[in-house]
């Protein structure tokens, strides 16, 4: 039975204003904003001044309220929102990936506690219904290994500097116009976001919760003109794959690496703001998902759909965190690098454990090479700072089958 | 919470053994099959005989089994099991498409007068998890269409004859060698296995229940090599697509044709046993399912999944066919195809109401026109047994953005 759902909100952004249409012109769903809380009181918006209240209390004290929606960029504050909301007895619906995968411990617990739902697949890929179907559609399989392309905007920039040749200055502006990065842009372009995402399926994926900190996460800041030359003349295309994988029975491992990616493989054809996922399992196999990744009515979709499915009294049980079959986690993997330099000394730092190929010319020169991913999560403090750029060579064993 | 589940079984083919195997490595999820009740009486099988009964009234008047899993080839059977497990309380999880396509009103009036739930993900698209992403995830959302890959046997044949030259014959042995052929070939080759997906997809994407019969369905027993070496010249590959789409408003269309597809849609990688589904919608866009289509396991995985969802109290709200938005249906569209001949009497009878291209030679004749959806709808009798081959123009409006 469907309940009916009093929403108080919080932010009116971009996923704000999208969601805020999408309900509008749904014809099945009924559903009251009663509240929007919002930071900015000179800000001019769209809709009558009475909808917004810049006091949080009017929305987490309002007992008629029954369902916090909670859309704002700040995850210091959203903890906080979203802690209380939760206390009082109301469910939450939030598309904050920072601050869930800072707190998901926490907030599970207080789901349970408290006997309330926090639901919030917007958080992960947009609109691609991907925490729904880890927790519903593969409770009981064995999976293998999840990867994709997590991050909208980032994407948007390598698709873009890869296909129309534009410098990366130019094409993060136009990602930012448009609405599909972060209010702090690094969050995109450090990986941190897609990140943080990955934290969040592997909980779903493995039952696994992994600090985020622990996860090497490697972005495109430092990606230059080579490494997109080198792509185009293989024929590959660079994208930034979080990926989560089963290293045996009881042990997963996580990175966040810029990858090079075949023609055949279905990441291949994922362009701009859309996303994929790629599932791996031991009996449905391989499984892929296509979406939108960012804008205001894609995530709102997802928004949406959360909304109903609370007022079904959905929630998430975290079965596999409480099968409790994947319990430990390594780095301790030889991983392939294409390993992009231009003085020795950037080279030396690298304790690669095997060198495939060296290439040397007058502009750059690049080896591809394996090395320990433990060894590399070790180098995170200079590598960000280094004129290098490094990434995955393509993987045979995610291609598509054909 | 977790209800424990005492199964009833029916059938011990390739997705009853499939099911088996996946739930004998299960590890999170607890469920006995307490009973399988199989027909033939002298089959030697992989488990002990004390397993198997030839009666069904030994599982349905068995008050402690509470769910029938149902994975029989026999629609009529099918039929009266499903209709007996469901008045006698007991939940049902099916794979039977064919069945339910020609029965799925009756069903759901059954599931609603006696409180019991029938799922049934894995009658559609093998392990892809669509009718459950439509129910939950589209409930609010404003689709536009749905098309896809939804045969993997099909889809195997085009794939291998596409890719390695081989004949008709000699693949469509192989496809039922390896287990992904319905007992009888003619439900996927004419396209029907598809088109009873097709039903039960549209019934849950925009809440209208189509007869079958009514939707024009053309398949690939009529394919010759002409055919291929077309698709071939021109980049493009063939594949069976089943389509729903909204006309205007309140209207939808549907039809099962194969269609030349472009190397930049998703559909153009989906090869083999594997399936894909494309669906539009307002806010969320175009997103994309890839899985395996066919085999036992893939099959069996997805079975798992509504066991499991089945023990959780899941059942499907119909949430479209109760907001009773789109209501009407129409074969009044044109639609353009590609029209293989060799005899004029056989593009005569064809009402084109335009002709775009027109090619002729001492092998093969084809036209590229428009036509009346009804128009064709009509000739169905006359064009099976043509030796013609038709195929829709590759779509525009559903390539992948880049």
């Amino acid at each position: 039975m469907q309940n009916r759902v009093k929403i108080g909100m919080f932010g009116y952004g971009v996923v704000g204003q999208g969601l805020h249409d999408v309900l509008l012109s749904s014809r099945g769903f009924r559903s009251d904003i009663k509240k929007i809380c919002v930071k900015d009181r000179t800000k001019k918006r769209r809709i009558n001044p009475e909808h917004f209240t810049f006091d949080r209390d009017e929305i987490l004290n309002d007992d008629e309220i029954n369902l916090v929606v909670e859309l704002i960029s700040d995850a210091e504050e959203a903890y906080h929102i979203v802690k209380r909301a939760l206390i009082s007895g109301k469910n939450v619906v939030s598309a904050n990936k920072r601050m869930l995968a800072q707190h998901l411990p926490e907030m599970i617990e207080l789901q349970k506690k408290h006997n309330v739902s926090l639901l919030y697949e917007a958080a992960c890929c947009g609109c691609i219904p991907i925490i729904r179907n880890l927790e519903e559609y593969y409770d009981n399989e064995m999976l293998l290994s999840v990867r994709g392309i997590f991050n909208g905007s980032t994407n948007f920039i390598l698709s873009k500097m890869y296909n129309e040749n534009s410098d990366y200055a130019t094409v993060l502006k136009q990602a930012q116009e448009l609405g599909y990065a972060e209010a702090d842009p690094a969050l995109d372009v450090e990986g941190y976001d897609a990140r943080d995402k990955l934290a969040i399926i592997s909980l779903h994926a493995f039952g696994l919760f992994l600090d985020p900190e622990e996860i090497f996460t490697y972005g495109i800041t430092n990606i230059s003109p080579y490494d997109l030359q080198y792509a185009h003349e293989k024929g590959l295309k660079l994208k930034l794959v979080p990926t989560v994988r089963k290293i045996d029975e009881s042990t997963i491992a996580s990175y966040v690496i810029p990858q090079f990616v075949q023609p055949q493989h279905f990441l291949f054809n994922v362009e701009n703001e859309y996303n994929g996922v790629v599932t791996e399992a031991a009996f449905s196999n391989k499984q892929f998902f296509y979406g939108k990744g960012a804008g205001g009515h894609p995530t709102g979709s997802a928004v949406l759909s959360d909304i109903s499915a609370n007022s079904y009294e959905y929630r998430y049980e975290y079965k596999k965190l409480f099968q409790k079959i994947e319990t430990n986690y390594t780095r301790d993997i030889p991983i392939e690098i294409y390993y992009r330099y231009h003085h020795k000394k950037d080279l030396d730092i690298i304790p690669f454990t095997d060198i495939l190929e060296s290439y040397k010319s007058r502009e750059y020169n690049f080896v591809v090479g394996t090395i320990s991913l433990n060894d590399l999560y070790k180098l995170r403090p200079q590598l960000s700072t280094m004129n290098v750029f490094l990434a995955r060579t393509p993987e045979k064993g995610v291609a598509a089958e054909q």
